[in-house]
């Protein structure tokens, strides 16, 4: 117990929408709550990142004839896993894996051009630009549940491709199209937890002492 | 305004964690509050993850022996980074950049191995298990700083060696070493921001409209 610790109810805020954000793929009619998106921007903006370079950069996409571009790039990756599945495509098939045409906002996220210059941090690990970009979207995430407001992060799709519809300079690279927009609800447990794609992991698989724990291996997969 | 929205108070106490969360290298002498760590570690294990792999897998150096072994690592980088800065050598010298030898607590948070057999949501964006922990990471962050603990996230290191000093099994990759634990303060602005390494990007320069705007590039470094 220190100073600087919050009111117990705002702790119990937070842990509770830590507990309660979902990723969100079925989205309700309706626009977001007036000032929001700015206020999650904001909130990504904020996050922590790798020698303060802030490599996040946000395409909001205000025009139907891109959103529709988008979904196309997404669905051909859509079939694409499917086909690359070992098992089990036709249930993949059947789940709906983007919200990309009903979400009230769609946001394409990518990592800057010229990240080659920025070592502070990330001379032995450069993937640490995704890391804090990843950091970004985890604030806009809780942020977004806790105003009662769905987001998805899909990651189906050609990163080319995508650069390409959005006219992204050489070197960026889009890792995430977030959609946005109000739901009928949040689902008590993840989707893919309640549709038989993966359970959550007892904590002894993933939290070890002072060295890896002998045989312990991957997640195993659900296909 | 939805159904699904928090009380104003627990908003007001998420939109706060993200603006005063901080990524902490100066620690205080002291243990982390009673059960805490198991409760940071749960926030992690809740983050969203690709095709729901949980692909995180967080380590607890107990032994001093290792947590030396470890700062060795990192100073071994922090001396590489400032050969390599083309310039700000020295400034960089006189940063700290870790707590090891002081945190109450080192966490290394690694991704696990089997990653190549999840495909789902990651045909094409691999590297989006490495996006699910830095989710995880996130939450334990603002966690942390509501309790009133520091984290800081270092990512001075050699990978190998990291996962050799661990016993890591090939295919394992450590992404951060978490230093956690009591601080004399939270800066009401990032370190190395009133250090002059950054600042905070305007909006405009992070947030486009339809396509990349024209011209955009990246963050500019400071050295």
């Amino acid at each position: 117990m220190t100073e600087h610790r919050y009111p117990s109810a705002d702790i119990a805020a937070i842990e509770r929408v830590i507990r309660e954000r979902r990723d969100i793929r079925q989205f309700a009619p309706g626009a977001l709550p007036e000032g929001l998106l700015g206020r999650l921007i904001d909130a990504a903006h904020l996050a922590p990142s790798v020698g303060y370079m802030q490599p996040w950069r946000f395409v909001r996409i205000a025009s139907s004839a891109t959103r529709e571009a988008l979904w196309g790039i997404v669905d051909a990756e859509r079939r694409a896993t499917a086909a690359a599945l070992p098992t089990r495509a036709a249930d993949f098939l059947k789940l709906k894996i983007d919200g990309i045409r009903e979400a009230a906002e769609v946001l394409v996220v990518a990592l800057m051009p010229g990240r080659e210059a920025h070592i502070f941090g990330r001379r032995t690990l450069p993937e640490m630009d995704l890391a804090s970009t990843a950091c970004a979207i985890q604030n806009m995430w809780l942020l977004a549940r806790a105003e009662g407001v769905g987001l998805g992060w899909v990651s189906f799709f050609d990163p080319d491709e995508v650069a390409r519809l959005l006219a992204m300079p050489p070197g960026s690279r889009p890792v995430a199209i977030l959609c946005l927009g109000p739901v009928a609800e949040f689902p008590p447990v993840p989707v893919l937890e309640s549709q038989g794609w993966g359970k959550r992991l007892p904590l002894d698989e993933v939290l070890f002492e002072d060295r890896w724990k002998a045989g312990a291996g991957g997640t195993p997969t659900a296909y």
